[in-house]
């Protein structure tokens, strides 16, 4: 029956996506899905797009999750380590969640609040040797959305010489999915339909991330919700640190990977041709007036931001192909 | 090397459509695309969510469409004859344009003009005896957009004497991409977003065709452009022919139907759950005040609306399982 | 200092709507804004498109609203009655709930729930009459969005006999500000977008107060949520009673009237051409293949469907030019 | 009758809005707008968001618009030096096209091509001195759109020291009426809806247009497409040049100004708060981690981004009060 598969917090987007990747997933078979307030419900209740699919959730307990080979955490921030106390070893665990990302306690305590769970491998298969830990694993901490989005951009021109660790300014927009399925009036589609919003401004608490995975010193990060469902565009600038073509970088980086792509000279990454894939696209160029790096990043929150790249992991875990289930090929329009 | 595809007017919605399926099906191998003023462009350029693609478009000509077993047309109405008469009658066809669809050769001058192509097959598996004849035919017309949406509602209350034939209501509101790929200031974003637009009220070119495939004598249909890229919902009202119960009667018509899903008792059809993949979603009442049968049914007009539909004869048209390289699942939010 | 206006409810959409048009009126002078959860707080944080509008949102109470001249209610469904009876009869009061819209108690608490609270005189002054009654009345029931648009459409034409009053089908879809301000998942952003989702089919709240206000005896009516903030179209078919011109007929109704726009022959109404305005959009014609009637109405859901009808109505009642303070002229695009 | 105005390129977006905003003038009566391809049409036919306006469109010529006291040019970049030569001395002209803003001819040449036509007084009355400068001139060159939202945010900040004029980096993102209402398949609704896409990077043509307004001697801009019709967010990102508090600045300089409003601190502006106004909001902040001056500025591209700033001026040019006929309220959502 394959490689035996659960997920943990099904109820919300990112599980809702990682139901609908494992119901086409040739060697995962989904054993259990849990949910909090929905347990009980069939799923199609919830994740209407699912219509078709004979499942149920059931509580998020440890006795369900372990009848699992492997199993995916997406619950809430916070809420993971408790569970994974209760699995067995032998399970396999990816964390879709940021509780195991940082290496700081500090800066853990400092952005989330709480104590520090532990550290995990990063989930990002493409950052040099990531690959084969990750492989080697039984605890994976999958990426952020923002950190993926940005890392991809960044870490091989830092890794270069090529931009200046210590002066990197990011400007990165997030379909609303990014925020969650809660019910705040600040999310309803009256206020988000024509509307561009940002966030968090000056401090947002993925920056601890994004600088452990790139090797920035210094990072301005601006955060904007955006009036679509799907998708982040992150626009990354920095100072030369060295001359050199950063595009020549990048897709020297990239040019064994099936996910992503550096784009033809001249072609810029937007979300919608990323939607629904496990791609990222990039392309980089140089500031005429100011002289900075400009690279602009494109993937689906949902996809290569989230239940995409766990999967990706857990195919890694699992000795399988690393794109087994997963499309290259964004949904558009 | 499984069996050779070919893809006209892959420039468009539903050819990009058709080759983001076609490159994740296991048994097709697409061996030319073409298109007319794109022949020539990388697929990438045409179609950026195809990233990681290696396909040049090439000029649309009867050669090169040969190579194939099976060619796929996805012309502009009106172009499809004079390319098939091209092509050995060994190689079948499926045509997405309307060419092929109706009957009545007067009908089909007073709608579209010109001189009428011909009847073929007519594309919809999920009719009655329909499956066996398209599995049978070289030549198939798939269904329009509007008319499989509108069919798979309303084809099983008229079969059953429920609704009457004479006396059929439709309101039906199409994503942007049903209106195709041209540059018009009407289609423009700026106009569209925030927009609901009525067109061509009290005589659409697609109604001919309803009543085909349905058995309706008389039928008002209301075509609304709305704002989003994908989806159709149609509501259909008809007075009751004799005493029933619609929704029961949907179920047991689709009850072995893959692709067709009849709701859950109180939960609604609604676009983005059928988005990005080959399935219907219907649900029906009876309205109270008025004692009308109220159906609504939902799809992605480039999924069961057009391209996916098309795979799906294809599929049968080649003796493959009918649901090969096609997705029950939606890809919401 | 003008005439003293009043809004209880103002931290809602419809609330929000009359404190903008309120702060461009030239006769009204705004002395109270009342909320429940909201009280307390600058209006900036509650509705930040009022930025530059000094004002602090109070409790709702009978003594701060009985300071003004009249008293524009914004309030949920059945909570009008009682704040209307501790008002000075002196004060005059524009209900935009539903609460004394309906003659029938019957019906009221057969689709409301709850004690009926009486009848006002109904706030559409378009309707034959309708402008002297509200000139001279003290209390006005505003209509609702779904109602006005519709009404606008059929009224005249069940009045001068040419709709059969008891055929009519209507499909209205809405922008999402009608469904209100309250932190619901089925109304966030990531769940709209792209989605088109009926609801409360078969059985919808304001059939009764349509039949009322149109002379219609028998109304199916199907409500769709649809992908923007603002804006209702319906679609209004009817069985011919007797032979006639709908176009013609509506053009004689309306002729004289500064918000309703009988369009030119062959425009059809769209939705964001009436957006921030108090205008209605008409225009009607005759399906070709079923003879049926088709009207299609548009107009801005928080405009003439709820805060511009109500300032209208406030207009008549205070003796001032019926167009004061309102726009004739939407914001497009 | 009032000041005589005349609009050339009227059936473009700015051309539209201008149109909507001189409809609700109290002093300024439209006497002739002029179209190229639309002339002869009447208004409702290009703008039907203006029905009840009895306007039809003239052909551009200097004969008709040399009936105004004052001629607001809506036209494409470089076709306005040709009207103006042809047009009295005693008409007042606001050019709301790029051709007049530059000082730098070799700029023009660079990054628009063709001749440069000469320099007039940059229309944003915001800036110091220049509300003075606008009103005693009788040919002004209106502000772009990028230009406004970004100078309104930079201009304070290097003025006062805060801000290093060598170090700016800005992302900021716009509604698609800022494109135009050209006919292209890039601005389809079916490929914006769902999408980010960034255009012209690393070289935009109104970098040369902010830095000549700001002071900023070195900035990098990359401007994004966004999925709504209007409205743009800028961030402003700059390295300190001095110690201060970059609020304190903002509000200091705009303290008195009726469309500039630096919100209360903790809010963030959004472009929904703007949309169909003439008001510009601000936040500034310092960002956490890499110690970086963080501005937010949001305005309408079409209000004080084109039309309403046109307006402004014009009101400046012709002696009246600066706010007259314009809004400082939004319509949202």
């Amino acid at each position: 029956m394959g490689i035996r598969v659960a997920v943990a917090g099904a109820s919300g987007y990112a599980g809702g996506e990682l139901l609908r990747l494992l119901a086409g997933h040739p060697e995962f078979a989904l054993v259990a899905a849990t949910a909090h307030s929905q347990a009980g419900s069939h799923v199609t209740a919830v994740h209407p797009q699912l219509a078709g699919l004979d499942l149920t959730l059931s509580p998020t307990d440890a006795a369900g999750l372990s009848q699992a080979d492997l199993v995916f955490l997406a619950l809430p921030h916070g809420q993971s380590a408790a569970i994974v106390a209760q699995l067995p070893e032998s399970v396999k665990v990816v964390d879709l969640g940021a509780d195991f990302r940082l290496r700081d306690a500090a800066l853990w305590e400092r952005y989330y609040g709480g104590a520090h769970a532990g550290t995990w491998t990063y989930g990002l298969p493409e950052l040099p040797g990531q690959r084969e830990l990750i492989a080697a694993s039984d605890r994976v901490a999958n990426t952020g959305c923002y950190a993926a989005t940005i890392t991809l951009a960044l870490a091989p021109l830092i890794a270069a010489g090529l931009a200046d660790p210590a002066d990197v300014v990011v400007v990165a927009s997030s379909g609303t999915s990014g925020a969650g399925r809660s019910a705040k009036v600040n999310l309803l589609a009256s206020e988000i339909m024509g509307d561009l919003s940002p966030y968090k401004v000056g401090a947002h608490q993925h920056v601890p991330e994004i600088k452990q995975a790139t090797g920035a010193t210094s990072l301005s990060m601006t955060p904007i919700l955006a009036p679509m469902p799907r998708g982040i565009l992150a626009t990354v600038t920095a100072r030369f640190a060295k001359e050199g073509n950063p595009r020549d970088v990048l897709a020297a980086a990239y040019a064994d990977e099936p996910f992503v792509h550096v784009l033809p000279e001249g072609a810029w990454p937007h979300t919608a041709a990323t939607s629904g894939s496990n791609s990222c696209h990039l392309q980089a160029t140089v500031d005429v007036d100011s002289g900075r790096i400009v690279v602009v990043s494109a993937l689906d929150n949902l996809g290569k931001g989230a239940a995409g790249q766990a999967v990706q992991c857990a195919n890694l875990m699992s000795g399988l192909p690393e794109t087994t289930g997963l499309s290259v090929f964004g949904v558009a329009p």
